[in-house]
Parts: C-alpha cells; sequence; structure tokens
C-alpha cells in the first residue's frame, strides 16, 4: 500500500510539506466548531457575576482565536502560510456548554480548514484559562470541521449532529 | 455576585493577568490528553501505510506539541511566561481513535495545566493536518486535564472514564 | 568621552545585551501611559455606537497590550526576557483623548519599563487600527514612564504633567 | 448609530478581521512619523560618546523597527497579514529630539498604514530602551501617519505640522 | 565606489529591506546543504541506538528545518515575507558525517534562498542538540546554495565539490 | 544497545524535551563562532563600498544574532526556554572570511550552548543575505562551539585549530 493518501507524506513516507505551486488560488473558507464543558458549578458562577465577566471571557476567547488562526503555519509544521482574508469566531452558550465557531476566508492555493480549527481549539483553550480557577473538570469536546468551500475537492459540509 | 472565581478578570470584570509574584515558587506538573477520531476509512488506511507512515504522523504531532507548549503564553492571551522544565508527548492506538497524552513539568508560581493542553491541542491539530487530504469527518474529543501536581491547591487528578 | 553611560553599547560603542547575571533578583514593577488622540469626529461616531462598540475597542486593545508585554524581549533588541507576574491595562477617556495606563510586575534582574512602554504602545496602536476606516489625523501622543519601584536604582516618579 | 463606520466591528459590535477578499490587490505606500524627545541630559551625553555610539542607536532602532513591521499582524490583533515588498526607516536629529519615518510598500488589499506605525513605535521603543540607562524621562510623542498611496480610499497627506 | 551591489544597503549604506514591488512574481527554487560532523564517538553510539533513535535524530532535524524555512523573515532582518509553496528536508549520512539537504519552492518576486538556508542551518543546530549529550566537538560545515532557479537572475548551480 | 546517551530520546528512542527540574541553577556561559567565505570577489565589493556600508552588514548581523540567541527554544524543538543574561557577537575579518563570535551568559539549569550556536548561525546567514546580491558561492563554514562553563559537566573548550 501507499502514502499517497496522505498529502504530507512523501514517496517514503517522510513528512514534508506539500507542494501547492501548481494549483490556481481561488476563494476558500472554511467554518469550525468546539464546545467547552464547563459543568454545573462554573456555568452558574459565571452566570452569577454577569453580562460584563461573561463578555469579557468570551471576548478574550475571540481575540485570542482571531491571533491563532494567524499563527497556524507556525504552529502546524506542514501548514502552508496563508494571507487571510477575513476571521471572525462567534459564540453562544447552550446551557452549561459553550459553543465557539470559527470562519475563516482567504485566496490561495490551499485551503483554511486548519486555521478555522486552530481559531477554535485556541479560543476554547483561552476559555479554559479564564475559568479554571472557577473550578475543575473543564473539557474542549468536538472540535470538528463545518464546513470548507473552494480549491479542487470543492464544498464539504459536515453531518448536523455531533458525534458526542 | 462577585468575579474574585475567576482569578484573570478584576474586580470589574476586565481581564488581566493575575498577579502570581506572591506566590513561592514549587515544582508544578500536569498531565492532559485528547482524543483524535479518525474515523473508519483513513484509520484503515494509515494501517495500511503501514509503520513508517504512522510513524511519522506520530512523531510530527509530538514534535509540534512540545513546541507548542513553549508557546502557550504567546497564544493563550493570560498566561504567565514558565520555564519549562520537561515535556513529552505520548501517543496510542484504540482502534480508529488515537489518544495523546501530555506531561509537562515546570518550577514556577502557576501551574502548567494549560501547558500540557496547548501541547495536546496542538500535536491533535497536526494528526489532523497530517491525515486530512485522506478523507473527511475527522473529530478532536475530549480535551481535558488528567492530572496536576504542585501549587497552593495541591494535586488533582481527572476521573477515569471520558465524559462523552 | 566614554559609552559607559549606556548601557546596551559596549566600550567601542557596539550594541550588546548588558550582562544582569551578578544582579539580585527584586521586585520590579513600572507603569507606563499612551494618550491616543482620535479627533472630534472620530471620538463622536464611536460615542454613537454606544457602550458596546467603545467595549471592544479598549478590550481588544487591552489584550493586544497584555499579549505584547510578554513579546517585549522579541521586539525590543537588547531587552532581556523576564518571566513577568503580573500585566494590567486601563483605559479612561478624557473627551477625544483615550488614555492608556499599564501596570507590569515581575521578580527579575533587570527592570520591567520597556514591557509597560511595550504594552501601552501596542494597545494604542491596536485603538488606532480599530477606528482608522473612521477618520483619518489619529495621532498618539506621550507615551512615557510614570513610575518605576525595585532595582539598583530604586523607585522613580514622573512629574505630574505630561509635556506636551 | 450604527458600527459601519468601525470596519473591524460586526454589527453587533464584536471584533472581528474586516473581509477584504473582494477588493483587488493594487500598490500601496504608507509613511510614518515618531519623535523621541530625550532631554538635554541625554543628547549631549550621547553627543559625547561621538559619531560610532549614536550610529549604533539609531542602527538598532532601524533594524528593530523593519523586524517589527513585519510582525504587525501578529501584535496587532485585527490586521490581516500582508507580503511587504519593502521597508526603510530614517532618523534625524532636531536639537535633543530624534525623529524617526517609516516608509513601507506593498502590493495587496488592505493598506500597510499599521505597518509604518508599528515600525515607528518600536524603533521608537528601542532608542528608549537604549537610553534608558543614561537617564530618566524620555517621552515617545506624535506617532503619527505622514502619508498613505493606493486602495480605494485613494491618497492621504497628513497636514504638516506636528499638533503638539 | 558605491553601495549598489549590496540590495539591503541604501545608497547612503544603511540596512533597509530592498523594494521587490515592481518585480514580476515567477516560479523560485532553491536547493542548500550542511554537513554535520559529529565525529567517531557519537555516529558510533548513534549507530549502536538503531533504527529507532537515529530516525528520531533525523525526523526532529526535518520537522525543525520546515518550521525554521517559514520563519526565516522573522529571522534574517532584511528578508521579505514569503508564501512558501514546498519545504522538504532529507539527510544521508556519509560515515560519521550527517549531510542534509532542502528543496524550497515558491511563487512570488523574490527568491527563496535565504529559506532553504535556514531550512538546513536549524535542521543542523537540532540535530547537534539531539547528539550533545553523548560527545563534545559536533561541527556544522558547509551550508551552502546548491541551486536557484527563477528570477530575473535566472539559474545558477554550485560547483560540485564542497570547498573544504 | 541503549539511548541513554542522547538526553532528548527517551528509552524507547522517542523524542522528548529532557528533565531538568531536579539540576541545580548554575552560572553558564558559552562561546561558539561561525565563518563565512565571502570569496574573493564580494570581499572586494565590501571593502570598496567604504566603512559604513561594511559596518552596517555587520551591524546588521549582530542584531539579527543577538535576537535569534533569544529565539532558540522556539527554533530547536527540544531545547529549553532560559532568561539569558548577557550576549554579545564580534566580528572580524580574516582576509576574505568574516569570523563572527558569540558570548552567551545565563543562570540556568542548563546550558547555553545552543543559544551560542543559533546566534553565530543566524548572524552568518544574516552576513549571507546582505551580501547575496554582490555575488554567488558564499559558504558558511566551521560552526562549533568555543567553550562551555558551567552546569555538571564542568568546563570545556574546544582544540585551537579549525577542523577544516
Amino acid at each position: 500500500m501507499s502514502t499517497t493518501d496522505f498529502a504530507h507524506l512523501s514517496e517514503s513516507g517522510q513528512a514534508r510539506m506539500v507542494d501547492v505551486g501548481e494549483k490556481t488560488p481561488t476563494n476558500r473558507t472554511a467554518r469550525a466548531e468546539a464546545y467547552i464543558d464547563l459543568g454545573r458549578q462554573i456555568a452558574e458562577q459565571l452566570r452569577a457575576t454577569g453580562a460584563i465577566a461573561k463578555g469579557n471571557v468570551v471576548d478574550t476567547a475571540r481575540i485570542a482565536g482571531i491571533m491563532a488562526a494567524k499563527q497556524t503555519s507556525s504552529l502546524v509544521p506542514m501548514c502552508h502560510p496563508l494571507l487571510l482574508d477575513h476571521i471572525s469566531i462567534d459564540a453562544e452558550w447552550e446551557g452549561d456548554l459553550l459553543r465557539i465557531e470559527s470562519c475563516v476566508r482567504c485566496t490561495g492555493t490551499t485551503g483554511v480548514e486548519m486555521e478555522a480549527l486552530t481559531a477554535v481549539s485556541v479560543a476554547a483553550l483561552t476559555v479554559y484559562d479564564m475559568c479554571k480557577s472557577a473550578g475543575k473538570g473543564i473539557e474542549i469536546r468536538s472540535v470538528r470541521l463545518l464546513e470548507k468551500t473552494g480549491g479542487k475537492s470543492g464544498s464539504w459540509q459536515a453531518e448536523s449532529g455531533r458525534n458526542n
């Protein structure tokens, strides 16, 4: 069997940054999500602090996620550097869960899936950091791609339900 | 109600890096884990490539995770810079799931939980990036702290089962 | 005449990072400020958007300043890396001026003046960036140290009035 | 009233990186300046050290400013990454003031004002750092844009006099 | 005599990032090599550890080199930021010497020679770091460009023999 | 045979950052050197430009090397972050060769050899970049450690001659 399904592996199985020089730049978008399960205790403490504290936890996470998306190719070894055209992050509470969703756009020769996933991952880590003094047992769950458009492989959408 | 449970928020709810100058340096450790659900299709393709490719996916992820742990305070806005004494990352396959576990140690005035969580998060993103050309629908699950020692709050261990 | 007044210059006038290895670690603090003159037009537009927009401009600047303080030794060539214990940034409106003040603390062998100044500089640049689409002619003014404590040279306070 | 004047704020006032994907790449330039008031005492000490020391202070600042311009999108949260075509920094003494001027060029979909302003800000911080052991009370003044060209909004020039 | 042969020096000899805005983007490639002389003792110890250890030293160096190539413009002050299309690193043993070779590709207005050289330099430093506990006297030798293609000056190849 | 001679490899041969938490902080120094062979043609062109250009090439390399030393743990995957107390870089011409020497000091639990080697490597790359428009065939040679002091293994000095 071969390694050809794994673009960042050479024929002999070594890691390399796959060549995208022959690809035509197209508009690319990706959306990703992450869930943070804060647990009942922390969620109630956060609600009790009122709008300002909740807002600042989310705003700090939003900015961290946007800044991290721009660092993706410094963090993930085989990612290509890209000139991102747009990054936004939304967050909404679902009971004791905080759902974070990112949207990333770029005109380039490779997709922005990893940028969208990095954005929600670091935003989720930031929520964790802002809340961890209030209690134990926070868990980041279901970091996944929701949708991508552009590129040779075209559009793709995740099935609607979370797997877990 | 107050914001005092949230160390990185001031009394008026603004984000700030909490003062750890009065704390005594102690030995700190943290272990964290992340699961990557590659799905049946990708897992089989990876197994079919043999030991070299599987090894290179995991080795690349291990190095990415170790390097990311050292960038934690650049990624997570309110994290303190720390001089990490040790970082290691292990990975093991559980069927179609890859489990990644990090261990981080430091002598300092604040814990290394975020470093251990950042290590597994970026290692998991790297596995995702190395495998995404082989199929859709990869999901990172259950990023969580397993154990911490050191500091005023002492030791803590997660309950054994994953929540999801 | 000699270069001995300039600690980062060698006797022959070459730049080098001055040796602080013999100095004893002490508690260090620094406070700095910067003024951003947004002009009447932008300030009124910002006031008209209400609390959320004003808050988000300031919150984004606060986080950018805190993160930049941690990057000081990567930006200013002869600055020593330091383990910062605390960083906070406050902002208040004085008519059409926004005043930003930083407070940085550390236990170390060299002071945190540059970290406090970098924090307010990057926070001010961020306010500029967030507001520049609304009008021209923004000016950052009077970036200066307000106070330092700790170290061999002891405490120092700026005279109260701004010079300009 | 609305947030539409503030491009980096969404309609609901949240920070996001505005989408520049639909804009056509054009040649962009920006020039910015900063003044550093070293005070009489330091300026005289620096003059007394002769050409080498003065040159090294300015050369170190020039390189720091050029390198910082390339980090703008890592420092200012909503700035887009850009491939800068050219960066230069000049410095001239006006009595006890050092005036720093940057020139930045790029072919892209968004302007380089923030890069030019970041360049002079970090160059000024570097002059501050190189001189601070010689005396207190240094002040960075009048960080502002001098000129921009390119892009939909076309050219703009600052009025000639400093405001302060 | 003039400074015109040195593109990163202005007419008055000051460092600046040369303007590449008028150049047409073309496909660029560069290959570079570095030799690491580990000495007899370390080479034998490494051989004695078997395939896994040797593989991990080289794999860690490969990933470090690929990641460093993407940081070239942050490390080398006058280098332009570039969107690299491809990076790969190979290594082969020649007795007690390890030869590292990089290949970098990009579509852009300036060449990728420095990226290829930075890749092998940091890969070589990483081999050094991974082996230095096993013995003294490691030496990195003959870091040089092997070949470049693209750009106004066209193709170039190094003469075949190492100079030393 | 075992991997115990290679501190950054685990018993099973996997890369990890060796644990230095049990080591006592001591004063550490390291000196390293690199030679850049510019070739006759470039060396003569550089001499013809006079003191300013030669000075600016070396000054830019010096600052690049100092800044790179502080990034060592971000570049070399298994290097520990360290608080460097001092960095200096000297350069001297030996005919058509430029010799660069770094000196790094730190109080810590691990040595600064890699920081000294990274400093001269990046300084040499910078000289290369500043001179490459003037001619082909530049070669970086003999990057090696000259001396180290401090730590359990004590002092060490290289033999005087270069090996190549």
